[in-house]
């Protein structure tokens, strides 16, 4: 079965452009040289003025029978024991397979049902879900590799080229990890991470115009009820990882968490944060390459100790239509704000791998408004003014 | 307890302006002129050029205790046995009570939950939510009238008004009646409808300036199954209404409404259509008004009848489970694509009168596709080949 390009289709932001350049939108992208058609998405004149006109497509992906080594293209294969783009791939699969191996392990039954897709302009992924587990209601961690093509007007007006060069389009590269995972028992916590890396080439024609790459990235956690000391030792473990590179990450990038993770109509965050990075390009590449490793590596310590701790605890349905009530807003930010999720669903990747952020079930009720005090309160509390936990 | 604006609140397109206008975009709006603050939306300076720039705010609304006579302004009130305006809310406050009495006639336990609101500028509502009844989960039936203020910029750049011209915030006036009603038993359909009428009047130092009305709205069936003979039944009901005022009617609107709750990513619609129509004006101003009457009187004898027939059939988990992964569906056109749901989350309306249209529970499976030629695959089916029912 085929499975799209998952760094569109990553759950939470991870369409591979820079959030700080405000010129390149999330429609300004076209994938692969070869796929670039007109642009789907109808926009009136007056939309298209000033901003720069969108070009999208996805290449279409095919199913492979086996994992290939690397989705790297034979270029960039020849030299991919030293270069950044083949020590991140071989980086996300491992982490990929070691994350699925210890949710497995905690499930003790259900398996993850594996999707290998490539195209055919270069790159491809691997997509892996646990649906319906002991353990996980629904559980998705995707890598995936993609060499693709920015249009001239968007690379143009990003890095302001002068108007009298012909304008051409400008390959890059990204690669990432995206997963979801979410727990059955309400006291055990959702957690997503995601972690990419990006690079332009230089366009072929213009051999000395400059080249970019950066990171970006983060883990996050969403509870339905607190446990302080779950909080704080998910919170310690980002700190630790954090901290073995510089000292104003973990401060700097939790903030960042608290504020990307917002769900702007409700007035809350979707859960109590973490770590987020974007754009990370001013600090040693080497060194970044590390910390993406070291933040991919914390996963399994931060979170599989407290899915150990709750996932057998004793529920009511109370409980479990309230985690249900939180699975809602999951839905809610995924489907309005979430970058990734809006930019894929827009660019027409492979839904099922966008949506596999998505759980298996989640509820709305009118009005609903937990008891001042309660557990359900000082969730919802901590989700609209964000602590410091450590 | 407060309930907001329920125009733009609607669940589905129900913000008061014209689609075919380009230049007003749906945050192009001020709600009303003393509430008039600096754009809550953050835009880059790149999408600002070329487009209207954004200035939305809602006034805040109040409770009241009881439903008042009018929702009309006092200036309005005293021709209100005369007016459109006044005519209009009289028939969606009888359309309101007429719904809500009939359903929870079908209901037989339930009793639907109302709040009345009002803003000091002028203007009010009155929603009415039945939740986790016997045979509804979840029925909101929403009417509210909005006097708010068109931003200068939109107005000019919609009519082309001279720029040597002082830019004036052009008044208007929208009422609507809107509702979406989600069944139990997976072999009852969900319905949306919603019917709203619109008027702008002249710039207080333009008098001459051009005035506009217009009507929209439309009734929609959404089954997790298809029995033929209620599916004919429905849109039978709509084009006998649509036909007493023009033939033309029933064609043109039932494609409509295919085009309109078309889920894009998915390349299906959210159900099995009805009628859709907006920026209706090109026909005699009564004969609308009637029209819009006649639709609203209609979905009582288009719905009702095949709650009856359905509500109490046996189900399995099954077919339960095949239900809900429709409600997410419903959840996604909503949360991604409705206009009046996107621009009540952007606007900062009543979150809970925006979002009393999303089901009470709803459900995501990764990769569900129907045994082709099941029961299920049938409705997947006619929701991506929209068919000719009657």
């Amino acid at each position: 079965m085929p499975c799209a390009n998952s760094i569109v289709s990553a759950p939470s932001y991870a369409f591979p452009f820079r959030s700080g350049s405000a010129c390149i939108t999330p429609t300004a992208i076209a994938l692969t040289k070869r796929s670039w058609k007109p642009p789907i998405e109808t926009k009136s004149k007056s939309m298209r003025k000033g901003v720069v006109r969108a070009t999208v497509s996805i290449e279409k992906e095919s199913p492979e029978a086996e994992r290939p080594e690397t989705f790297l293209r034979g270029v960039d294969e020849a030299h991919s024991s030293s270069s950044v783009r083949a020590r991140f791939e071989k980086m996300i699969r491992e982490a990929q397979d070691s994350v699925c191996a210890a949710l497995e392990a905690v499930d003790g039954g259900a398996k993850f049902k594996e999707d290998v897709w490539s195209r055919p302009g270069g790159g491809g992924g691997i997509s892996r879900v646990l649906q319906d587990g002991v353990v996980w209601e629904k559980a998705g961690v995707n890598v995936s590799v993609v060499y693709g093509v920015m249009p001239p007007d968007a690379y143009r007006a990003a890095k302001g080229a002068p108007t009298d060069q012909k304008p051409v389009p400008v390959p890059f590269f990204a690669a990432g990890i995206s997963s979801v995972l979410h727990p059955k028992n309400p006291f055990a916590p959702t957690l997503h991470f995601n972690y990419r890396y990006f690079e332009t080439d230089a366009p072929k024609d213009a051999p000395g115009a400059p080249r970019q790459w950066w990171f970006g990235g983060g883990t996050d956690l969403t509870p339905a009820y607190i446990f302080e000391e779950d909080v704080k030792h998910f919170h310690s473990v980002q700190k630790s990882a954090c901290d073995k590179f510089d000292p104003t990450f973990y401060p700097r990038f939790k903030k960042w968490c608290d504020d990307y993770f917002y769900i702007k109509h409700r007035g809350e965050r979707r859960g109590l944060g973490g770590i987020f990075f974007d754009d990370l390009n001013d600090y040693d590449q080497e060194m970044l390459l590390s910390f993406a490793t070291e933040c991919s590596n914390s996963v399994i310590p931060a979170y599989i100790p407290i899915i150990e701790k709750r996932k057998d605890l004793p529920f009511t349905e109370h409980q479990k239509a309230w985690q249900q009530l939180r699975r809602g807003r999951y839905v809610e930010f995924n489907l309005v704000y979430d970058r990734g999720t809006t930019f894929g669903l827009k660019t027409g990747g492979r839904i099922e791998s966008i949506l596999v952020s998505l759980p298996l079930t989640a509820r709305w009720e009118y009005d609903h408004k937990p008891e001042e005090g309660s557990e359900e309160w000082k969730l919802l509390d901590a989700c609209i003014n964000p602590k410091e936990w450590i």
